[in-house]
């Protein structure tokens, strides 16, 4: 057997599922090996930011990594945008990348260049093989490194000669750590503290966002009538009804230093102190009121969930949660299409356990109103800032959960950047439902080009934010990519519109014009 | 002034007029400033691998830089794979990355990332700015920088502080360093050697194969029977009628090998020795004969063009240069549609002095085969091997060169990667005609995966390869940005469709079915 199959094999048998590919001639013994092992799927797209922002959204929904496969430095440099958001949602990502043979290297071919120094900014655990002996080894290494706690980017760098030599063996599954647990002093202590603080707030991110953390939670405000909220983008967070409500932190400075004012006591759960996303003159970066207790409860790295449980139970919680939200359909909406109607839309057709990928950006707020109530679903945001994520990690989560409908919510602006990922979910036949909000504009830039104090902006400053001239046509672009599309000018139509793309397979697109 | 507006007049001041941009909150300064201070276009793109690989389309034809103004770490790795290319073709820029401002980078917040570790493998110049007080001389020194011969990728990193804060000056324009001229001794050698040598080849990149390096070229070869070669994707040759033909180096190693036969002496001018693209199990990575002398007349930042002016006239060659190509205007093509036909058809309608950006990959040989005897035009190559410069490359030399029509001959697999420069060629009305060849594969890949000795493929290993499920539709995603599009299903079609182009200004896309 060659190295490309004794890795593939080990990958395998490391739990290893989803190949999301972009190959190239460095990587065609890999491809080929794919062919020959059984029980990995592989799935082409046609730009690295989308096998990235796939690997990401896959991960965070299955828990567990896919691989993906670049074509050397600069593959692997088209997927860093999205790996550096997949690293800020600490998702778990063995990352494939090939190289030219290792004897090749000496003459600088066109292609040659510093891969290490490409993938260290993203990557927990680097490694280039160096021998086809090891190649499989390395491959249960980097699946394990993917996988520890809180996950991350394992990147193993793949010289062609390491594929294609033979005598290679695959390599047995190595262990995997699972989260350390709190110790029982940091219990007692938060413990404490929350008994005598006037107003706690709890922040968690990670796993406890999922429904266990979430229960634990409750039950902890329930007794200590602490504030829990998450991140203005978390991972991944379970929301809707029956499922204990978090608040999320809003994203401007001023709006973040309101929402902690009176907080004496911030409780982190494999959180960090919210902070504000960009600098501006003469706001505030931290946001935390100055004589507020920080505690930490968990590192990203321990159990949170654990933590809060326990916790609740040493503060004597009861067994019912507070926060609870009920389930309430919202009327048919009516009047004006805009972010709001389309979210009260979106909220009363929603499918059960359905999973939302957030990239709306200006029209977040409004989408996203409804959705606590709504029938129970995962909300997955944009962990990084960088934009172009939405709808590859809508792509890698319908992968993760075959069954589930994904949703994705998606600013004209940041869906540029990624939009061959619908030629994939159009390939692999995904149910995702892709919502293009068409401002025709970096919306967000308007408000941050007065916020930032540039004030009185002129024509050329103006028409950098502005993507209106052309107008892009999300219906063309769409059906070129073979997704089925729909434009939405009024409210009645984008409930049509939906509502049809609930009730069939496939992907689909809808173009929402505000 | 703030800082942004000290550097913008700075960079105004060095000779800076162009600026392709895709801007984010910390760069808000810097586009308001770019409104204030005339002097500098401002071209938005809406990927930043546009934004790079324009900036090296730009800089290969203008012979300085343009700059960037790209969005962060993530900004940057989206535009590394076009800077890679760009660095391999010697393309001056200066790349401006917008970054947190100083005291925030403390905060963590999520788009921080390591900018340096980003830019560094791209870069031959790095620098983050400190101060307000400094960024304007930062800026003076990039640009000179970015001009130090052949010419280089000046990464300067901008945290918005430095861009928002007051009491900034403008920098005086630096002293820009011409090419070294090479020394009597070198000349000698290369003269006594050329005359000695049985098959001497002369191999050359870089700006000596602009017009009065060819010319040079040709006496010599007029004087010596030296052969006179390029390497396979040389940044920028002038090429055509009256211009001294040059041979091009093939693509695979066997043929490198067959290429380079018998030759006992390999003069270098802004060269190296010609290597195999990839390593192929069996196959030599190195081309040039064991028994070859290898002379480097040139280093790439020395004056190739004058080294070789010197060397004729110490060989003595005649004035009339050999390899002059004539003007042959190909027949009408007729038959099957196919890259050669395509190519007849180009040579026979191209405009004078048109710009070709060639991205071709297997149809590269067939399009390119009339070329030769064609009007005279400057032919851009695909410097780094990653896939995804050839739209963005030829919509800077558009910019660049107004006036002059710019073709772009592009394979449809690569086009996928930077397909949002067809946007920006919209919004600036730029004379860019896009030919796809639309082969609804990698076909190179599939040469490739017999080539590397991965035999009898699968269906999955097959499938990596194919664009055909679902078929991309290239006169959707041209219209869909604003570009008006054509298919050609035959080569008469493809003849009207192509003189319609050239015949009329503004952006134009042909999807050639293949």
């Amino acid at each position: 057997m060659n190295g490309a199959e004794s890795l593939v094999q080990t990958l395998v048998d490391s739990g290893i599922s989803v190949c999301f590919a972009n190959p190239g001639t460095s990587e065609m013994h890999f491809v080929a090996a794919l062919d020959r092992i059984p029980g990995i799927r592989s799935v082409l797209c046609l730009f690295e930011g989308v096998v990235t922002g796939a690997a990401d959204g896959y991960g965070r929904m299955a828990g567990k990594p896919a691989c993906t496969l670049l074509h050397l430095g600069p593959g692997l440099a088209n997927g860093l945008a999205n790996l550096h958001n997949a690293r800020r949602a600490a998702s778990p990502i063995v990352n494939i990348i090939g190289d030219h043979a290792t004897y090749h290297a000496q003459y600088d071919a066109p292609l040659a260049s510093d891969i290490m120094g490409f993938a260290r900014p993203v990557s927990g655990w680097l490694h280039q093989s160096t021998s086809v002996r090891d190649v499989a080894y390395d491959g249960a290494r980097a699946v394990a490194a993917a996988l520890a706690p809180p996950g991350q980017i394992a990147s193993l760098i793949l010289p062609a000669d390491t594929a294609w030599l033979e005598e290679a063996r695959p390599a047995p599954r190595l262990p995997v750590s699972s989260p350390s647990l709190v110790d029982d002093q940091t219990i007692e202590l938060a413990a404490a503290a929350l008994k005598s603080a006037k107003k706690p707030m709890v922040l968690i991110r990670g796993t406890a966002l999922l429904d266990a953390g979430l229960t634990a939670a409750g039950r902890l405000a329930a007794a200590t009538g602490a504030r829990l909220a998450c991140d203005t983008f978390a991972p991944r967070m379970r929301r809707g009804a029956g499922l204990v409500s978090i608040e999320r932190i809003p994203y401007f400075a001023e709006q973040i230093v309101d929402f902690m004012a009176g907080c004496d006591l911030l409780v982190l759960v494999g959180a960090k102190p919210p902070v504000s996303f960009f600098a501006y003159p003469g706001k505030p970066s931290w946001c935390t009121p100055d004589d507020a207790r920080i505690i930490t409860l968990a590192q990203p790295a321990q159990d949170g969930t654990e933590a809060l449980v326990r916790l609740a139970s040493a503060v004597h919680a009861p067994l019912e949660p507070a926060h609870v939200a009920t389930f309430a359909r919202p009327d048919q909406p009516t009047g004006k299409l805009n972010a709001f109607s389309v979210g009260q839309a979106i909220a009363r057709l929603l499918p059960d356990n359905a999973i939302i990928s957030d990239e709306a950006a200006t029209s977040g707020l409004g989408a996203n109103h409804f959705m606590l109530q709504a029938c129970p679903h995962d909300h997955l945001a944009l962990t990084g800032g960088a934009i172009g994520q939405g709808i590859p990690v809508g792509t890698g989560a319908a992968l993760a959960c075959p069954g589930r409908k994904v949703i994705c919510l998606q600013g004209d602006g940041g869906a540029m950047y990624t939009l061959q990922a619908l030629w994939t979910q159009a390939r692999e036949r995904l149910d995702v439902i892709n919502i293009i909000f068409a401002n025709h504009s970096y919306g967000i830039l308007n408000v941050e080009l007065m916020r930032v104090g540039a004030l009185n902006p002129g024509p050329t400053a103006l028409s950098m934010l502005d993507l209106s001239n052309p107008k892009l046509d999300w219906l063309k672009l769409s059906e070129g990519m073979g997704v089925p599309a729909y434009r939405a000018t009024n409210i009645e139509e984008f409930c049509k519109y939906f509502e049809h793309s609930t009730q069939n397979d496939g992907p689909h697109l809808i173009e929402v014009v505000i």
